[in-house]
């Protein structure tokens, strides 16, 4: 069978690997991979490349996607979609894997209405945001990154004393990135959406964090969905403290995928691969991974949202 | 409280955020972290230091012990545990927690039969070798390590096709690492003490491997317990092949910890203060990780050889 | 003979192996290192520790001053000069060195008026701005966490093609973190004060850059002492292009030291000691290295301006 | 101009910044660069690529070389060098730019003797031996890879005292990366080919390190090319010390290009655009990087040893 494979949505750390996983083991089970590149955009416009094993293994250490990715608004448009399913059974594919967010699921599942290919979602945004899964891909490798951005502050936070480091954590409005610092003990406290606190009462505690640290440094993260890194700035400036908002941007969903992130690539692929084998009619389904067993559920659940945990 | 804490055996990644947490949450206990130097030895020499939760916040990237460890043999002799278990009445301690692998709780078990201070457990081997726990401290962080090592091999790998790079590594007679590689598709074949192949039969496939890779080299993960890398080698190297030994060594064991590592530790460390704190008699107990949650276990049950799980 | 070490101004990443080169050092030749802590004001406070050879093998992997730093605006005061000066004898010390920028350095002239204890300085600041030097320590540290930075910010700038990435790097006024990110080519251009390019000139640039790339995105560094990365944004994001700014923040000068940073770093402070024991009456001098060799300067030339060399 | 670049003999981290720097400056100055695969083995098999600016992006942070890299023996005989020349002027090309060690310069030498296209080399083996420069490609990197190891294995150093660690380096007969570890202060004693030393006066040193340690442990380098680290180990052992063999191996010539490493790769490139343009009929050239100038030498140099300097 040929089974065609895209990224969808922003990249994530784990598409490389998790693509390099879909590659080998259809392989093995005798299928072929057709990368289509660009995301959706890509089956519009026919640009599609045949991956074969011996081209993957320089992927697993790759972040970001070698089949380049992207969002495709028009995708909500019913004509678009007849199009794009009439393009993706032209291309003679018997499946289609589809790496991305809740969005690209749902763009899967608009397809699934123009054509019987079977569409597989994968997990794959660093923000952990997917409903129904414990893990999506790229969110170990991007809390590693703001691991060693927060201890590489860390040695002024030590060196000169006195401080107070504003960390702006990119996940949109989830809170497991800065939560998960704070949990570790590398932040001394953290902001996030699910608790929207006031602003006088972060300052407040920030202010009193600084004093219990006896002549030491204080770092908060802060979710950027909270938009408010630069209010709590200025605030704590005015009342006269030595305070410094570092962003890591983009930075954190670069970089080479972790041990754990090219696990749960190559166990994801296997059960996209299981799913796509499978013939018990239950439609375009995307693997889960929840209370350490892989699933997989509809793809109409991607729109639920999923509830935040206080332990990462 | 007070409470102590010593580091036993071979030292782990992931040992000094446990420390680090294990102050900062006795401290919000009310509680007093003293720490013993070098193992079991600290305590029969009085190495001592308490420990502030100013003192913590540099610890979290270290690799190794601030408390420095190693191992007492000893311990095995009832003179001395009753002189150990003495000392640590002397040293008015409540409780004792120890980090360390299955040797380390069985000498916590020795002395808890001369003392009625509670002695907590926590796993801390990169071995990943403890009984009843899914994971203990330092695995995370050395099985990254061991990507990062393949991955700069690889660059080799790939630039000159051709190739047999035998990779070493550490974890003694476990086969987690190397068959973790090879899970991740980052190794081509792995070779463990739990399968126990033939040399015929390991030279036989490395070969095959070598010619399905059109050109391409193949990299093979060998547990440093098989105690046969030269062999394969030598054997590789008389059939004409170009190999490579590469034995990662005492890096895999070394380094930052991971933010996993970090997440465990602070678990471990906040579970252990519960069963400090727990008056159920239950005895000496170890804290595990075992299907997502944290448990406590009975001592004696380190002694139990755990199954090796065909999936990391 | 006791010799002082301080380290003042912000800290800079190869303090530490400069801290542990200076005791290694020192050891061999018959003296002990006097640490003084918190920069000068440890000399008033009192705050001192004496490093033994054996204290320091774990300081040079560190980022940071385990010394820790910080700046003492009242040593401006003639009454602080002497006190300080004072203090300093007190200790029976009978050289000082001193790591740090061209403040610090100001600072020991203004003290050698009222000791004839000798001080000499060396140059560590990640602003590579030291006058008379083509290095000071911490640069290349920094210039390697600011490559990885952008490295990482690159995998969503391929694999998302058609955006504006905007890095603000940290060198305060100096052009040679954004020149040297442009001159290896991981920046398509730079934005610096050495040639204050006009707002317009520079959106424009960006904007024209950005249609020569066939679809890829465009990386643009900026030095901080611009202060306008916000305004480029607001710009950029008017004419409709899809910008975000990326702020490295501390970050850059956080971080494990690397190898040519330690070996500046062992080689100042052989050059400072050199420097102790030289009592050719020059006065109070400073380390620097140019075209390939190391030097002494008298600190009055601390104040001049380095001139920028277009070539990192 | 059409200019053919290739990388010959063993692959070294530099190379994929600097092929990118070449098409990049070629792009500039209206040239095209012509990619030629597996080394000079490429030229008789005709695998090429033309490489353009915007594919290059993605090669800065690249260990090893996308143009692979190989050997060619058969390059020895005047019959090759003359079907290889022949191979070279149907190409079409105007130049050729070789990135590699003497041998590749020597095969560079000899297609010479039967063509009129201009060969420009470009030092390019972490071993730093090239006669006449200061630098070669894949020296930074190699030696931050080094560095980074023996961080790690000091980890266990510091924690567990009274132990021995081999440190066998890559870099042939080189001392470089050896004495280096030692000049910066993380090796405690190093063992390089330049001063071959007795085994015995080896042993006795090392163990009257360990001595001087007051229960530290020592850390020893090695260069692979004294081929005695087994030999040390046994008789370390055979002495009742606690020693570890560890092997960095191919690692240490795989990873992210470093800084400095992309700087050079981007000055070489330049320089040798510019050695290709000019016509002053000086024959085949490299280039050197020598007393912080770019230079040419002329192929013939690069036969002789590179006196070795002991001052990294």
């Amino acid at each position: 069978m040929k089974i065609g494979v895209l990224t969808s949505g922003g990249d994530a750390p784990g598409m490389n690997p998790c693509i390099a996983s879909l590659v080998r083991e259809a392989s093995r089970l005798g299928h072929q991979i057709v990368g289509i590149r660009r995301g959706y955009g890509g089956i519009l416009s026919g640009e599609t490349v045949v991956l074969r094993p011996e081209d993957v293994p320089g992927f697993y250490k790759l972040g970001g996607t070698v089949l380049l990715c992207g969002r495709l608004p028009e995708l909500e448009e019913p004509g678009t979609q007849k199009l794009a399913a009439e393009k993706l059974e032209a291309m003679g594919l018997g499946a289609l894997v589809v790496l991305g967010g809740d969005g690209s699921f749902m763009g899967g599942l608009a397809l699934s209405k123009f054509t019987g290919i079977k569409i597989v979602g994968i997990p794959a945004t660093i923000d952990n945001n997917i409903y129904g899964s414990d893990y999506t891909l790229g969110y170990d490798t991007a809390l590693n990154k703001l691991t060693a951005y927060i201890d590489d502050i860390t040695d002024t936070g030590l060196s000169m004393g006195g401080r107070i480091f504003l960390v702006e954590t990119l996940g949109a409005r989830e809170g497991y990135f800065p939560y998960a610092a704070y949990e570790m003990g590398i932040a001394d406290m953290c902001v996030i959406c699910e608790t929207s606190p006031a602003d006088d009462e972060v300052v407040h505690q920030i202010e009193e964090k600084l004093r219990g640290k006896n002549g030491g440094s204080v770092i908060v993260t802060v979710a950027e969905g909270m938009y408010r890194t630069q209010i709590y700035y200025d605030r704590l400036t005015e009342d006269g403290y030595k305070a410094k908002i570092n962003m890591i941007g983009y930075q954190q969903r670069g970089g080479t995928p972790t041990a754990r992130e090219r696990l749960h690539a190559a166990r994801f692929a296997e059960e996209a691969l299981k799913a796509v084998a499978d013939d018990g009619g239950q439609g375009c389904q995307y693997v889960v991974y929840a209370g350490g067993r892989y699933k997989l559920l509809p793809f109409a659940y991607a729109v639920r949202r999923k509830p935040f945990a206080f332990r990462a």
